[in-house]
């Protein structure tokens, strides 16, 4: 049994000045059918120390953690009960987790207030969709005005080799020595590295305060708790948001070598800017790794130009090998992200004029019988394939690391998927290179939550 | 004609940083029916420079003066037509007047947005009031959690003698000694005063940044403009909400001489404070004036004693003639307020545990007819007759510098106020008194808004 | 007899970490013979309430008035015996006040230590005495690096009619409003109104911190005792280097009616800027007034021409009644010093690149002898005239305000001040009409410190 | 070769307003004898990236490596000639490598300006000795008033194994997580590791801006180059100054594994603590390593035991293999030295009330001559034994890495000293244990620069 702690805090930031009625509903989280999720989410932030990337695993760790919503006339306080013991420093919880803990309730109580029960956003339109994005962003304090671009949103797998990972610390290290900011999915591996590299560089910039943005969802944030560098965390409601986030906050994006997570990201990103009104949009995107990870690329590059076709090859750079590099080129293509928007009087803080489709908005449940349905043929418009093979790594993921995913597949066994034989063959290849090179699983073999058959 | 300019400006801080559906709506005031009371808020603002006291004649000196709120994926812009020229300096807009112009915008629009529009707050119930008073504070940044309690509500009239107006600079200055805030209604006279002095004391004690707190309504702003020492401005929708607002945020309150406002807001208060519930309320209330106002705080005294008894006295203070030592009775008496919260946990920023009975809440609206039908009787419980004087006292000051209630008069002549004889022969005392100490009009000879009738 | 308070405070600012050396220097400032100018300057400062401009008589008023500095481990504390009671609110010292206690003590301490003691400076030189100046002003912590050019020194006299002072008050608040700070001799009248003025229109502006600079110096800080808006106070060791520091730090001159110490100033200033050297230098000089002062600029114009040369016009402006004016010509004059100075790479903060000749940095100590053996005659070059009329007119400052002038002239009578015939009738129409005006002596009626004679 | 730029940069802080006659003095430096000593500690600072740890051979590697300091009117620009490229990020140099470079210029000039040239202090006395300390550190701005206790000065070898680096890094993180602040001698190893653990724990504890503070000295600067995250540095004239600087700055001392530097630091402090005049000092001390550094403290301790006494070990704790406990004793003491200094109104920047006898301020030059005539005699007073051994571990530090020791080595063999025999087996012992452990040497076979002889 690990160490655990019972103690009573406050939170931080905007829970200090609440109504009573909001100090209500905080407390009601229970009623609301809030507080499983809470609890969930709040033992992923509290354990962000331990690297145990499993979320059923942590639950089973701490059966008797518990946190309760306490009411006060000046506010609220979080009582919790069994809290693992290393969040705590001599009875003192360590401040940043503090904030991730705050930050955690904040997001699950405003978006279930505010987004779900008062339909203040009509979630079925791309528009109400997008608001609700920013207003939880805003709400979260995301969005400051005044500042010049500069947040990179780097992509990975959060279980990497170590080669891979010194690489994204180098990667990082570079990108903050040009005084670039850095947004992950929180998390370990790709999601921490250019973090660290960069915590450093900033401290030898000395610049002061620099952002590490997080950006996670109930779902994964057990697996891929926020790391202790991120001083902003934000919990989107599900995968379609969290990505929305990512590709209007970031001013360019980096992904590093993943796992099928990772692809999802990839196919997700150019859906989107493949759409015709995104036709000259600025949002610089570089593929890079170190020289082992040079055969990854050029698999998932092979695939991108085999489903999406040739021209999908001006969207992305790929940098092979040379951190230095990546970040002179990021540097160099956020200064022009800078002019288009100030040319155009767009917002630094958030992208609005690019256009998402409905298809890559919508909240995608990977059900077996969901994925069953994917239509994954190659003769679909690019768009669509994109947006379909987007979902169906999304529900490879699932089945991998979510809590809901891993309970599908120990009831009904793995999703079935259909494409049509030469797609199949390539998605075949591209998933089994992935396994090859370990990137499927976090510990142990892989075995594979997803079977492959033939869409006719 | 006085000299105007055009010109297009930002708004500032929280309205930076807005979704583009709230762009829209800021945009479609005028379809929502807001342009014109943003437009008559704006201009009461943009004029602060003048001590010009009469809405109706600010609007017909600049007939052509126009807002309106500009599109822009970055944000908002105001276009204004023909605005008052000494709003700005070689063409730029005074840094303070474009803050109150940003307040203006955002109160009204969120105040329609949220409160009236939306329906989150239910109106109609104690708590839902004062939970919108709440969010329209905390809106505006007013609720500044970490702050010791030291704002000291200033009441008083508008339009008092060059003596009692530099008296309230002198228990200002005193109370700036002392490391206390100013809150006020906005506007000239014991509204200016005490920050004008405040301010001079808290340069010499370094005190930054002060809080110079201005609490105004749409009805009243254009004949009270926020005078530019403001660095704070709230316009809360009605005159209840904003004395609502007053007693909440307020860790005491002196009252200067003034007229028939200052009369309803003391009569609001004590209303307040003799309710049962607040029976061990920590609320310091002083009256205070120099030695020329002795006789109005004892006509004053004598009626609330005569309607409230005696024991209202226990209330407050009257303390003539010696600032130094009005502003250290309220130091004194601010420790004690501290304490009382500390030791009930109560917020220091909005005091939640005041009761406030309905009869203070709701909305009064000076019809002659709600007027006439007053009830205005001494045997009625001390508390439904406080409420009732406050009313009457409300219709007068409609009467005199409301824009809705000058056009009320001018249609319909005075309103008719009913009372028991010896009520009313009081009360007729204490009206004629304030007419005779010139207190009833800004300038000119002062015609009676209202007649006093017997009740029977 | 005033109320006196007795008090050990702890000073502030850079006097908070001081050697253990340094402390006994400090303690044993009486030893050094400083006790005396320490006392007289401290009471002076703490006594900055009152409007009481008689040195001689203010040590009368508070003859046991006392100051010791006492050695702590952790510091200094001070030690004030019946200190005059107005410095201290509720038994603590008026923060404001306990700054310039500060500043007085740290800059008597470090020019008796750094300047005159240890020898570090030259001040038989010109750059030794410049760089004595510097390092005054560095250790004061009034040379900011990165502010833009904003400092407009302000002269005029201490003693003028209300009418005046509301005007200088009025050229402040449109300085103010330029976003311009303010810098003067300390004291009442034209150096307290401007910084008044500004006060008001840098809140309106929201300028967060403004500079409000006093520059005084020993014999003259009991008569001018800081306002309490000034918020850096710096005391130079006599009057030359006080007026070398106004124009190094000045970025821009205004020169409001005054008495015989604006004409020295005016003298000093015009002495420099005709030298060869300072010829292309960019320092903007405006006199201003109101209506009722534009004799006193004739007077004056008509003087400098006559003495200095029909060129002398060049250097200044006259504007009368127009305060927008003042401040909008200075705003873009001082535009013009910000591009000299950056086009030549000279430093903001001080102007290194004006020429003093020696003249004007020598001290001079106007004993009778000194005063009777000035060569006044026209046929001087400009500048030895200019220097020589400055010095003579200081003397009758000195007879007029200082302690040391005024015994002198109670022990032996008027200075005598020889001209040449036609200069003396010039000089002695401007006197005349200086004594015409009232701008001679602070009460009562002037008796003349001086007597006019022939050259010859 | 490597790469190098050259380029002209702008200095940072406290030389940004210099006087025109210091500006010239910077410029002098070559006559003045300081070029060398600048371009030295110049090209170390600029080094800091990379790690090599031999100044002699630094010099060779950038044979053309050169800084000039070039005169301006608003200040100094340092002219730098072929310098490491990895100082600059696409040309720019680093922020943080910028303020060191400012850093040394500051104390190399200001240390020959005011404390050798100018002779105002009496360096031959101990009080003029630590004022001359004081003003280094002032100067420098390490003495912040108002901060509490945190400064944990961290002592050991610049050359360790990984095993021990990763050990201090773990201390240094627990430190920062209970918000102490590191100070150290630079460089890498026990030097780096406490403050690259801090930093992480600081970003935790949103500790901003923490202390990571370096004190160098000309000699050891380029063989322990400040590491990046340094932000505070200051270069000390000589080592006896620089171990002075430690003891005052510091309120606890943690001493990790290292070699003869280390033995020379253990040495000099319980020298000075055992003096009677500290013998209630609190200055908390705590040996520390990884449990295979169990060995190197159990010799260290069974020497100080031989040769100061049992007594001594009251003055220090060892601590094996348990990084938390050392922080949370740490932090304990150091509540304890706050409660001290309280008591007896000690500041907190400067613990000015511990004695340090000449003996241990005194430069001590290890010629060969001075270390062969070393008094190592168990006989003498303790505290006369701890100095001696003190210089004589101090000479061989120099032998091993100091330039100017190097250079005597080259020339005249190794240093020769002498001791009673049972002292000389036990200092034998202790020196070949080092060697044996591999402590002596940055890389390859050891070559001691010491013979040992019998000192009769």
């Amino acid at each position: 049994m690990p160490e655990t702690i019972s103690a009573t805090i406050s939170p931080e930031g905007s829970l200090e000045i609440l109504s009573q009625h909001e100090v209500n509903r905080l407390r009601d989280t229970s009623q609301a059918g809030l507080h499983d999720i809470l609890r969930r989410c709040a033992l992923a932030v509290l354990n962000s120390g331990n690297p145990m990337d499993d979320g059923l695993a942590l639950m089973e760790t701490y059966p008797d953690f518990d946190i309760e919503v306490q009411q006060q006339d000046r506010g609220v306080r979080l009582k919790l009960s069994n809290a693992p013991a290393e969040a705590f420093v001599d009875g003192r919880m360590i401040r940043g987790i503090r904030e991730h803990l705050s930050s955690v309730l904040r997001d699950i109580v405003y978006v279930y207030n505010e987004i779900q029960t008062q339909n203040r956003f009509d979630l079925s339109s791309g528009e109400g969709t997008t608001n609700a994005v920013f207003h939880i962003l805003r709400k979260a304090g995301t969005l400051k005005p005044g500042l010049d671009p500069s947040m990179v949103v780097c992509w990975g797998g959060h279980s990497i080799s170590r080669e891979e990972y010194e690489y994204t610390k180098d990667v990082g290290y570079h990108l903050g020595l040009r005084d670039l900011d850095i947004c992950t999915g929180c998390g370990p591996g790709a999601m921490k590295g250019p973090m660290k590299g960069a915590n450093v560089a900033h401290a030898k910039q000395r610049r002061y305060p620099a952002r590490y943005l997080g950006v996670s969802e109930p779902g994964i944030i057990a697996a891929e708790a926020p790391n202790p560098i991120v001083n902003e965390l934000v919990v989107m409601p599900d995968i379609e948001k969290r990505l929305e986030a990512f590709v209007r906050l970031g001013h360019g994006i980096i992904v590093f070598p993943g796992g099928v997570g990772t692809a999802e990201e990839i196919l997700y990103l150019l859906g989107i800017l493949l759409h015709p009104d995104n036709a000259d949009m600025q949002l610089p995107l570089i593929f890079t790794g170190p020289a082992s990870a040079a055969d990854y690329f050029t698999r998932i590059d092979e695939f991108l130009v085999y489903t999406l076709g040739e021209s999908v090859r001006n969207l992305y750079r790929i940098i092979i090998a040379d951190p230095a590099s990546v970040a002179r080129t990021m540097r160099a293509d956020i200064e022009k992200v800078t002019e288009y928007r100030r040319s155009r009087q767009d917002a630094f803080h958030f992208n609005w004029r690019l256009t998402i489709a409905r298809d890559f908005q919508e909240p995608f449940t990977p059900t077996h019988e969901a994925m069953a349905s994917l239509a994954l043929r190659r003769e679909l418009p690019k768009h669509e394939l994109a947006a379909n093979l987007r979902r169906a790594f999304s529900g490879i993921v699932a089945g991998n690391v979510k809590e809901q995913g891993l309970r599908a597949i120990e009831a009904h066994g793995p999703f079935r998927l259909h494409a049509d034989a030469d797609l199949m063959a390539k998605l075949d290849a591209l998933l089994t290179s992935f396994v090859a090179q370990g990137r499927m699983k976090l510990a142990g073999e892989y075995e594979p939550c997803y079977t492959l058959g033939n869409a006719g």
